[in-house]
């Protein structure tokens, strides 16, 4: 269900009014996470209606088994699934004696939630008749601490309006839980131990199969017009759920308060006798801190991540609160803090895709990250693919690759593949060419050569060793082709000679081949480890120049352009703009054979190859392969808009690139694609970044330097955004007059802006 | 596990000695069948080994929710799958008390199975020795009646070799049963009514879902030394079993028999409410014949179909054996007397595939039926095609095809898709091609032009049209290309221009414009009726001609060959000689996209165009793609080596076609793809008969006559077939010296033998 109805809002993702349809959409676009763990936006007492119940704890999975039609050699046992972890939010209301459900009121208004970016806390407010005529105000506040994260906090404030009222509070905390995302409605979660303590409650758990101990804790309080009471309550525990209830006579016009306190304490992080040892500190630490200053600490913390990550735009509200939206879901997700973690497709907010880890990371997240955060934080990211490397050899092995040769997975949690179509498990191979693409990436922005020699380039080399295999000779060609692979345009499976596929393919080989040698050279004693360990030897990599030399490009003489794969100009070649709209979304419209037919694109294809390797081609080479290819392209991939608004900014088509820019950055809150109640885009919104920053902006690395193409779009006054290069920050404010430079840093550096050499000095505000 | 224990015979499939790793090879081997109903070869008294209980009602099925990895639109929401039955043939025996099972006897010896092929019946004998020392020996028979083809009959003999002793038999009906292969363990009866009068007994269920009514049945009678017994029984109903037990004591030496009749009355056939009332009166019956009597009416009945339908190969008993199973299962599955059943490819001895019609009934088994059977079977076979039609047009209107356009199913049990893999449900559309197909060679044999003014023509016009729509206009090729389809050799998938499929195309819309002529000329009013009722008009068959007449079909002039699909020459072509034998079968040792990227080849392709459309290609060019393809060909499909077997004897490699036909005739006896225990290949044994009729005996229909190329394999002596040809038979004997035709009718006719016209006249042999 498509809805828009968020208000428009420099800083905040607001609704207003009660509307039960749109109950699971809000669920996602507000949740709110703070990097170790997340929570969709369900209501924290109890509702009959339709809702989609999410709390998740980072790196805490279940291997589902999997399940297909038609088994496959090769396919994974299992598929790794984002859980749904014990919910420690719950906190039922009973107005004399009737369950406050919103479901059931006979009115329910001045409904306004605000998911508040800028400080990171939700709020919802109403007021709502009963159906024992009880009318009642409540207000709620609640957040994922930053500063202390394995605690969230949550005020619910309840006032009866019309007439003294008994209300009761009945917090919980509830191991019974199931996942909206299962294949074989399995159970997650064996309960170990259901416990309480004073205000605390506690219940350890383990996740089946992989064992995961994690303790849901709570610690409750009770005050009556500000003022803590400390009365009798009465406690309930069964074999998954714990709950206090408290009793309490309101006034009319008073206004009674629960605190509640509560989140997880896991054995990733703690000895797993320990759990209920750390949660029991940890309640009782925030508990003496207290409510208001846990937020403040919250506004800080997040005012710090604003302070480096924040784009603002003057004079486009929807843009500004597009841009903000995905910022502030990014840091909610991945923060960089713990290199086993990684940027899960719908981070905390959904559980759909399963698995963390896509090529999405490397393609689209890293570059956000490198540039708004401590260059730690991207080298985490590289370093997770370095720790499963071995992995990513055992599962080529099982495809019938060998001697080291590394093929990563599609989707994973631990580093073994989870997804289980054989033409994007087996045959989107491509995603190998990001992990590469990623390393120099890296080294390009930060400057920081030490990750190759001392991880990245057994990677290297585990990529390359598979495209030299993947690879075969065709006679009639003359050349080295890759058959039956899927690229990044998921419309087209199973293709021989896609182009893309095959352009990093022969990248990633002689990236390989050129650090080989750098590292020989420079880094002696990284060489023979390296060497040692992977037993490469000269022959081996002869044979890989022989691949990466005569690989087959395919490319129409008459169209001057390269094919996106074989045969691609077979097909009928009506442009979607001679596509009838009732035909649209084609992937919930068309069978999965006429999409494979048609030309239709579903995102950047040969386009992502000319993004990621643009100094390779000139700009009318790009012009023609984006004339050619963008009007086939149906942008139904989240990963699309995004590249598309990079390389038309890059074209000098603003508008266009504006366009793509909105729909980029408003993906989830105008809900395109008629499933934001699923969760949200989280790996797109690093794309959402890079549009502005990257396609406006026209920020690239030339040179060793940073380099600029400002442009703006005739929409906005103008737009900021601040770059963390090597370890100093530069801010960039475009406006139509003209682009300021500022450097926050000490020492003195040479950009390009338009081509042409600028030199900033620390704290000198520079003017082109 | 691959088994090869079957003794030699002519008549028989004879296993001796017990060995529990047989059994479910076993149960495969000696299932016995009447076309109605069908049971695998499970032991009557308790088994507690490994065991797999089939016993199938033709025509009931259950529509088992899908099950698949990916949704993608246009899948089937359902697979239909065949049933396993309520269990009738069970009779439990327990002597002094303990059960017999020969799992756990301490002694299990002169162990020895024989199915009788030429009389229809299974017997099964040995002598056990139980834990309490007690050795007895049983001798049992059992058959479906081809007479009364709603009941069977069991005969289980029991005799103390070395005491007296307590016998007690305890025949059962049992509702209670799973399935082996179901998506989701879900049920699949409901039990309505258990029952039992005299010595009968029901049990009435139900399908859930296609709600298919079954009364289930039985009678039983104990004989002591061949005397009637008249003894008391105990009855036990439970809810969803009922049983009886007859307590009899044994003299040494002495033998104990339990007569069981019993089968299945469905409402397929008869009134839902006169289920157990047609049982009783069916029961009564044979009950009345008794054993002996519809065992000798069962001789008869098989004598009548050998007498038609057998080959007899001298010299040679393995392939002799090899092709009377063959022979003998076709006719356990199909009769020919029901036009709502067909062939399935397990036939009634296993579960796996689910549906019960494939291409496989037009493309091998219609030429088996159409030349062993009176010509309405064949026409039968049809006519469930045409009555199809309207499904086959919303199957295809699913797809995006429009105007009566159809798509028949590629598996299917009413007409409407079962199966579920994009690649194949939506791209295997050869499947189309093969249903034309049938209908020009149902005429070619026999002659009967009605079918297809009364009928055929429909089905030719919506699958014309369906290619017309299907195939799309390349501007870079200047032809009409068919992009994006799985040909008969599945190891490819999604491939453009797969060049059987194109050519198959092409030949139906020019057969379907060729019979709208001649019926437009000779059948008026039916011309009138389907043009009404089609609404084909000029414009539309000028359309379908063009796309006919430039269809495109890859082609290398380098090697002067047709290729399979385009870019076939872009693979490594090394053939499956050099392919060590530890990749083999590839489909079990290999992931899928190896297979899709290598040149293997799973089943004719290109070889089976060749094969439909010989008179179309020289021998030479036969023989050029012959010893291009065959190197490649892995023959893991059942289909593959009968087609082989007879291009090579077309171009006189009879040593080559003898082992083509010995591995498709003993393909399950002798277990070649070690899944016997899964169930038969039923289809693919109407191959087997291609390979000796067409293949050896080169049998064709040339200027409207039949023709013989004869030849014969080293091996034999000698071998003969008979041919019903068009209400006439000819009886052909092929020896090394020459070959004897004998006819069996009133009116002379002409054959062609080597191409040479040769009459024959009735009951005068001629040898050639």
């Amino acid at each position: 269900m498509n809805h828009i109805y968020i208000k428009p809002d420099n800083w905040s993702i607001i609704e207003e009014g009660f509307d039960a349809e749109r109950v699971k959409s809000s669920e996602s676009l507000m949740s709110i996470g703070n990097g170790a763990m997340g929570q969709r936006a369900n209501f924290e007492e109890h509702y009959s209606g339709e809702t989609f119940q999410g709390s998740y704890v980072a790196g805490v999975y279940y291997p589902d088994k999997t399940r297909v039609g038609w088994w496959k050699n090769g396919y994974p046992e299992y598929f790794a699934k984002v859980l749904n972890a014990p919910n420690w939010i719950g906190i039922n209301v009973t107005i004399n004696g009737e369950q406050l459900d919103l479901a059931k009121c006979t009115k329910v208004e001045h409904f306004r939630r605000e998911l508040n970016m800028k400080e990171g806390w939700l709020s919802r407010s109403f007021t709502a008749t009963l159906q024992n005529s009880i009318e009642v105000k409540v207000d709620t506040k609640r957040f994922l601490s930053l500063e202390i994260d394995e605690v969230g906090a949550i005020e619910y404030n309840v006032t009866p309006l019309n007439s003294d009222a008994q209300i009761d509070f009945t917090p919980y905390l509830d191991s019974g839980i199931t996942n909206e995302d299962t294949n074989w409605d399995d159970k997650f979660w064996d309960v170990l131990n259901v416990n309480h303590e004073g205000e605390q409650a506690y219940i350890v758990s383990r996740t089946m199969k992989t064992d995961f101990y994690v303790c849901t804790s709570m610690q409750t309080q009770v005050s009556l017009n500000g003022e803590a009471l400390n009365q009798e309550k009465t406690v309930s525990d069964t074999i998954d759920k714990v709950s206090f209830t408290y009793k309490n006579q309101v006034s009319k016009g008073g206004t009674i308060t629960m605190t509640k306190f509560g989140g997880y304490t896991a054995d990733r992080n703690h000895d797993k006798n320990e759990l209920i040892a750390v949660a029991k500190k940890t309640l009782s630490k925030v508990t003496a801190m207290g409510f208001d200053t846990l937020l403040k600490t919250q506004k800080e913390a997040w005012a710090k991540i604003w302070e480096m990550a924040d784009i603002s735009i003057e004079g486009d509200v929807a843009a500004q609160q597009g841009i903000r939206f995905n910022i502030f879901h990014l840091n909610q997700t991945y923060l960089g803090k713990d290199a086993r973690l990684n940027i899960g497709p719908k981070g905390f907010t959904g559980e759909k895709y399963g698995g963390s880890t896509y090529w999405d990371t490397e393609a689209y997240c890293i570059p956000f990250y490198m540039a708004t955060k401590d260059q730690n934080v991207a080298k985490s990211l590289l370093e997770y693919r370095y720790n499963h490397l071995e992995k990513a050899i055992e599962n080529a092995q099982k495809l019938g690759f060998s001697n080291g040769a590394a093929l990563y997975p599609m989707v994973t949690m631990n580093g073994e593949e989870c997804h289980n179509e054989w033409e994007i498990t087996f045959e989107e191979i491509h995603r190998n060419g990001a992990i590469a693409f990623a390393i120099y990436n890296y080294f390009r922005f930060t400057g920081d050569y030490s990750y190759i020699p001392e991880k990245g380039l057994e990677v290297l080399i585990g990529i390359a060793r598979f495209w030299q295999q993947r690879a075969t000779f065709s006679t009639a060609k003359n050349k080295y082709v890759i058959l039956g692979v899927t690229g990044p345009n998921e419309y087209e499976n199973n293709v021989n000679n896609n182009w893309y596929t095959n352009y990093i393919a022969k990248w990633c080989i002689n990236y390989a081949l050129e650090n080989i040698e750098k590292v020989k050279e420079g880094f002696h004693d990284d060489y023979e480890r390296v060497k040692g360990k992977t037993k490469i030897t000269d022959n081996e990599l002869d044979l890989w120049k022989k691949v990466a030399d005569d690989m087959y490009f395919p490319f129409s003489e008459e169209k001057n352009i390269y094919l996106q794969q074989d045969g691609f100009l077979d097909k009928e070649l009506i442009t979607v703009a001679d596509l009838p709209h009732s035909q649209r979304p084609i992937n919930q419209k068309w069978s999965w054979d006429r999409i494979l037919r048609s030309p239709y694109i579903k995102q950047a294809d040969t386009l992502q190859g000319m993004y990621f390797f643009e100094d390779d081609f000139s700009t009318e080479e790009l012009e023609r392969h984006f004339d050619f290819y963008e009007p086939f392209t149906v942008h139904e991939s989240s990963l699309s808009p995004c590249v598309h608004s990079i390389q038309a900014a890059k074209l000098g088509r603003v508008e266009q690139a504006y366009e793509f820019y909105l729909r980029t950055s408003r993906l989830d809150l105008d809900d395109y694609n008629h499933e934001v109640e699923e969760g949200l885009h989280i790996t797109s919104m690093a794309g959402t970044w890079m549009s502005i920053v990257e396609g406006f902006g026209g920020m690239r690395i030339k040179d060793d330097m940073l380099s600029f193409e400002p442009k703006i779009p005739n929409q906005w006054d103008s737009y900021s955004f601040k770059i963390n290069f090597r370890n100093q920050i530069l801010k960039i404010n475009i406006t139509k007059e003209g682009t300021k430079f500022q450097l926050d840093g000490n020492d003195q550096i040479d950009i390009l802006v338009k081509g042409k050499k600028v030199t900033i000095s620390p704290n000198n505000m520079v003017t082109v």
